[in-house]
């Protein structure tokens, strides 16, 4: 950490801790996967490093977001339960909360944007919610969700900015520190900051000295912004193929990111491109866009690892292959 | 086994065993991944029964092959290896030849199809070894290995029908029985046999009551007319998008295909294609057509696993993405 950009959270925010993690660990156990660790030659080479890939694209639904959601609704109280369960999402955290949902016998609502990708609006119909359709943007989804709320009385689980999601999500380094103890560094994705927030919690607890790195696409750079300004900076309308990595940064995710992350770095749209293909050539595994930004990162040079051994979290696996080669 | 197509080989072939197969673990360990195994429960639900891949498209070069070639290539005299080392291929194996002869210092020549896949022909080039282009077809291969070797004095590396081939392939069902132990069922595709013919040894020794099938496409069914009849039959010009099962049965692991293997099923064009994507989309792994035959076969119900415990090898991972897409 070396001391900097140790902020204290707002007083009324009570930051989750490791043993949130803990517990989120013993409510996912046998209903989420404890998914591999893959290793690259290539990529090693190519960075000088030596990589450690969790596989959360293996996840259950194809991807990390089934832990917090999984967790979250573990967590509720037999009254919230009973209302019903509602969220929005452009896709991964959507059909996490329908199989988490469906395995806990409960009926969940999931408020999506029209321009989602077909499989995911199909998946999460598939693991049996109910699809709404709103316009794109945070805001109009969210609109939607409380005029929902207000309706039918649903109980929400929010897609980031949450502790019992940082909890949930923070199992996936709980686990990749407990398959390869002696890491140097630990990389994760940025884009609602849940991910990153839960894995620093569980890293900086487990390791203190380990660097913790968020990556994020220049095209959608407010965590980067904020990182640095030392407050929450406006994203702007997010141009980006990561598209889990649109969602603007959450509020307690910041607080914790503040905290424990060490730098917070961006990388080109090319570059995203390049290395979700290199990593679908040479390491025989589909991720999506979102996924390749850490190791974009370190292939382009934007953080230095040369010598260290650095865990990168792949977060899902849920991408329109054929959208996606065409384009 | 039922005691049905037990037949003895010719009296002048010595099969490998799996004392061979023994051998050839040792000898590729550090060398060759241990590769995982991977499960789904979208494809356990869909054929009913408990599904255990084995993930060769995560060996070195994305293919069983390196086993067989790392192998064979060990295996060499030292006189042997003095003269320089020539095989031919479509793919997979001259990636395989290419790479272990780097790793032991020797100069490979690789004979090559002009119509094979770019990706294929760049791969073996990136591993140090000359690639010589001729015609398709297994017989101008042949030939124009063996006026290579007459000019330049060379040592052969066969690519499938040699007992160093069959005892490197059959290292992919020893750790797959070793991950797995209590498999009822072991499944291999079929194009040359020496990975059927090398999973058959191993899996019939270290559980003699397993079924083992092999799988093969419909459009190049020699494998399964030969079973059938009890001589090898000719291939007819094999119009498949299973690019590594071409290849005409070899004698040799015929005559272990007739002593160990259960039954050779057949499958179409279009549920071969229709169960590549669905890998990809439902396992986020990225497997090559040839892979995909075994599980397309429980798939069309062409042999019912249901209720049972089925190993399925998962071959390799080396496709032009694009071209598989666009077609």
């Amino acid at each position: 950490m070396n001391g900097e950009s140790v902020k204290p959270p707002a007083p009324d925010v009570r930051l989750p801790g490791f043993a949130d993690i803990e517990r989120a660990a013993a409510h996912i156990a046998g209903l989420a996967h404890r998914t591999p660790v893959l290793t690259s030659t290539y990529f090693n080479d190519r960075t000088g490093a030596e990589l450690f890939f969790k596989c959360e694209n293996f996840q259950k639904v194809g991807a990390f977001k089934f832990r917090g959601a999984c967790h979250a609704i573990c967590a509720l109280t037999p009254e919230q339960a009973a209302r019903g369960i509602i969220t929005h999402s452009s896709g991964n955290h959507g059909q996490a909360v329908a199989l988490a949902a469906a395995m806990n016998g409960l009926q969940a609502v999931v408020v999506m944007p029209k321009d989602s990708a077909r499989v995911k609006l199909d998946a999460v119909r598939g693991y049996g919610a109910e699809v709404v359709l709103c316009e794109p943007g945070t805001t109009t989804r969210q609109a939607a969700v409380n005029a929902l709320i207000e309706r039918h009385g649903y109980h929400e689980i929010p897609p980031y900015d949450h502790p019992d999601i940082i909890a949930g999500q923070g199992t996936a380094a709980l686990e990749l520190l407990e398959q390869v103890p002696d890491l140097d560094v630990i990389m994760a994705p940025v884009g609602g900051g849940g991910l990153l927030a839960g894995t620093a919690i569980a890293a900086r607890h487990l390791k203190p000295a380990i660097r913790i790195i968020g990556a994020e696409p220049a095209n959608a750079d407010d965590a980067a912004r904020s990182f640095r300004s030392g407050q929450i900076e406006p994203a702007a309308a997010a141009r980006t193929i990561a598209d889990g990595l649109r969602a603007t940064l959450g509020v307690l995710n910041f607080a914790v990111i503040q905290r424990h992350v060490d730098d917070i770095v961006t990388v080109s749209e090319q570059a995203i491109i390049d290395t979700t293909r290199a990593v679908w050539a040479r390491m025989k595994i589909i991720i999506e866009p979102s996924c390749a930004v850490p190791l974009a990162a370190l292939l382009e040079g934007k953080f230095d690892a040369r010598g260290k051994r650095v865990g990168v979290i792949l977060t899902g696996g849920n991408v329109d292959i054929d959208r996606f080669v065409a384009g």
